[in-house]
């Protein structure tokens, strides 16, 4: 399979995992956000990931996948998830896959991708926080309304996740040679069964290990940090066999309407990883 | 959406309906045949698929999509299912999805074709029964091995299966009109709810009214019309708002390893008429 298939399959791999605490998977919808608009949105971003991996640049690709990606009436599926698969496909593409290459690949974008990803926010509602202080003109929910400000500025697309860095989990990825992506990639690779499996499992640790940065923007900080805590202790029941405290833990995000989206974008870019290790279903 | 899109995305909206009765659904892995199987058959295909709705001939394009489906470890997971989606992206992308343009390019097939069909056979184990007598030369299971026999005798693709088309579900619908397939769709098109959920009752309202050509080959036409029988009631019950029965008689199914998969196969020919039609998820 090429990058752009293996990231397309990285997308429906990652919804079929479960139980994935707060998110929609293989054994749960929500009344609007259904399993099918998940399945809708890997097939509708497959031009664009194939973009990708062809000549297209990173920005206009992505927003070719996000484009395609909103052909559905769930709203935003993988928009996070893309904007880590986007550029690791080029890398793939172009070089390896690496934290170099990938590293190579954001820190090379132009104005011109910059304007790729805020026009992408025309086609679907995310969940953005506000803009640091006076960064106001550069709120990514304008979408295409900032680019003159952002041509002007002379921003790329690297120097725009720069600003959202330390409060973005994707923003961070971008910055830090993709190093939770890669990781969750060595660990799917090296754990047994089947990828959706070992992918609802690394969602697991990772939701233990840091805050989900979404859930912090919706929900503050505290909640987030709540979360990783409970994420920590159903993931110590796990270990031991028992996944009751699990199940409790997934039916109460759910019902508190907390969905750590960040961390399920990254077991996607984990995912992508491991199928370009070799791994396979 | 484009055709090979729609077909794509009809091959994942068919796995994803539940129950299914003795197949791979949302609900349901076998210990060999898991749902991630389908999901990597259904991205390994796109690439076939985008060559039907291309210059590619049918036959040529059936064998990429097959190639590509076969890139997982579960075996034969959606052959069938593009026997059907191949013509019918054809005939959608070169003129529009109706009976009358599938006929017209599946009667237009050429020896070619039938060799693209035949190869297809090389790439994954597929079970077929007996040929016909006298057709022990034509018989699929050769694989490419048959293509010399196939070219001396000047067999088209639709002459292949006009001999196959009492016994099988699939090239019955070649050779009249895509007949189910396309009922399929408008009831589809009618229900209500999620696209896979409408899958799965066309699924059983099919399985009720006809039986599954793949269940009679591999048990015998009495279990295939058994199954029938008792889908038609297990329908009855679910009509009642009870599906007690429908669960029961999954189950039974999965034990009895009988899995009515051209029944399957026609559902995603039907998903991918209904997508034609507007109806999306």
């Amino acid at each position: 399979m090429t990058p752009a298939e293996h990231a397309q399959l990285a997308l429906l791999l990652e919804v079929a995992g479960t139980p994935k605490p707060g998110n929609v998977d293989r054994d749960r919808d929500f009344p609007d956000l259904r399993f099918e608009h998940f399945l809708t949105g890997a097939v509708g971003s497959g031009a664009g990931l194939r973009a990708a991996e062809a000549d297209a640049s990173v920005g206009e690709a992505f927003e070719e996948s996000v484009a395609g990606m909103s052909q559905q009436s769930g709203g935003n599926t993988q928009f996070g998830a893309l904007c880590l698969l986007v550029p690791l496909v080029k890398a793939t593409a172009e070089k390896t896959c690496s934290p170099e290459s990938a590293s190579e690949v954001v820190e090379g974008t132009t104005v011109e991708d910059a304007v790729g990803f805020y026009r992408a926010f025309d086609h679907v509602n995310v969940f953005v926080d506000d803009p640091p202080e006076g960064a106001d003109e550069f709120d990514v929910r304008r979408g295409s309304d900032a680019v003159p400000a952002i041509r002007e500025a002379g921003l790329t697309w690297y120097d725009v996740m720069e600003l959202g860095a330390n409060e973005d989990g994707i923003a961070h990825e971008w910055t830090s040679g993709f190093e939770r992506t890669f990781e969750a990639g060595e660990r799917i690779a090296e754990l047994d069964g089947s990828l959706s499996g070992r992918g609802a499992r690394v969602y697991l640790e990772l939701l233990a290990h840091e805050p989900d940065t979404l859930v912090a923007k919706k929900h503050g900080k505290k909640t987030a940090e709540s979360v990783r805590v409970r994420a920590q202790e159903a993931l110590q029941e796990v270990r031991k066999g028992e996944p009751e405290l699990l199940h409790a833990f997934s039916d109460s995000l759910v019902e508190n309407g907390i969905n750590p989206g960040t961390t399920a974008d990254i077991v996607a870019g984990g995912l992508f990883v491991a199928l370009e290790r070799g791994i396979r279903p």
